[in-house]
């Protein structure tokens, strides 16, 4: 059988822990490419640069493992392995992460993590987004590499449908602890923003994000609930944002005129 | 009846063409607070600004109309909005646009536009994201405010589930071709991406994106449909993006283990 060809990538760097840890658990499945960005790009959302030129490195800071540092957002990292390092070729996998902070449940939406994934599934390939919750640069990533590595296995084989990704949180845990794999859905919740106000030495007033994460999703089918209690959570994501249920309750803003001219 | 508070903002930047008309069409309704970025900020998708501060500023380019510019991105402009501006008053109502370019489809996950309203439904406000399927700075907006005028009422009327928001996207026809509104889901579609490959001055290289929409969602309930045929594309949208009906399917991934220590 081929080697399968995995892509990596992340949102707080080439050189960050997390996806030094990502490397070694995909490296043992087949050949790696590791496509990041050039510096902490956190919170970037599914942000893609356009109006700016790109630009691409190969650095060596993964010894034989090809390695390329990118200007861009994490999407345009994927963006750029698939036009312009691979061409014709098709990733068999990519992975993201593993991200210093937790993705789980509304933080999807802000993820670079999770949207460099998302843009991977958009091309038709398995994607995985992994997130560890712990902001620090220390974080110990050990613990859960058994598990992706079984994680990383079972999808290489399984393959998965278009368009969709798994979204894996893993709580900060010591390896004893980490009880296993639950496949959740994506709990409700917010953050409750706070800014902090200042002036900086010109006395020029400036704001600066904060925020306090808040659920009250009670369900135990979440990944909220799953990383309480000491299990990795892997929620099946996908890019169709579509409110079905409310189509036909809506139906009747098709009946809304306006006075003819 | 007390008037409604509306927020309104935009990922072009406070100046752009689209926001004005859309103030227009909300300032009919009640009071409105314009809080916009400074600079352009399309395709920044749900990016927030967490390592540097923000600047809010307020404008006088509307007028009698209360109005800010802000440093960071749209969702960035929402949050200073709610915390900042408003403190214990929630909006009534915010919209986002009108964008300078079509956000249907998988443009929703790539918008700032969207990003804004999405956020301010995360907050519990109504929301609406409006987008002209024309690029250029002189795009005509008159044709479609007649009919935005009866969404906005409508909603102000109705009011729209917690976390739901409406994508709404508007053909570029003069107002007699203008057929209606449609209820929709997101069609499917992707880009196909194409990078322009150059030399800077000092003879480095720099990639910068351009790319193809492709469709083939034959659907005839879906946004990109409704545009063809000459109508004003409404799909309510949410930030929930678990794929459901992978969940069952995955139960088995509970089931891999690791070699114990």
């Amino acid at each position: 059988m081929k080697k399968p060809l995995i892509l990596v990538t992340n949102d707080d760097g080439v050189s960050a822990p997390g996806i030094r840890a990502l490397i070694e658990v995909v490296s043992t499945f087949g050949e790696v490419v590791v496509v990041a960005p050039d510096s902490p790009q956190s919170a970037m959302g599914h942000a893609i640069t356009i109006s700016q030129p790109l630009r691409l490195h190969s650095t060596n800071i993964y010894g034989d493992i090809e390695a390329y540092e990118c200007s861009g957002t994490p999407v345009d990292c994927v963006k750029l392995a698939k036009n312009i390092l691979f061409k014709g070729r098709t990733p068999d996998l990519c992975v993201s992460g593993i991200n210093h902070g937790s993705n789980a449940s509304i933080n999807i939406i802000y993820s670079g993590t999770l949207s460099a994934a998302m843009e991977a599934s958009l091309e038709g390939i398995p994607s995985i987004g992994f997130s560890l919750l712990d902001y620090s640069y220390q974080a110990d990533f050990e613990p859960s590499k058994p598990w992706l590595s079984q994680l990383v296995g079972y999808v290489l084989e399984q393959g998965m449908p278009k368009g969709k990704l798994l979204n894996v949180n893993i709580p900060n845990l010591p390896r004893h602890a980490l009880k296993g794999m639950k496949v959740c859905r994506q709990g409700e919740a917010r953050w409750v923003e706070e800014f902090t106000e200042a002036r900086d030495p010109r006395g020029q007033k400036y704001y600066w994000l904060t925020g306090r994460f808040v659920s009250d999703d009670e369900g135990e089918d979440t990944d909220i609930y799953a990383l309480k209690n000491g299990y990795i959570s892997v929620v099946p994501s996908m890019h169709d944002l579509t409110h079905h249920p409310a189509i036909p309750v809506l139906k009747e803003i098709e009946t809304l005129s306006i006075p003819q001219e």
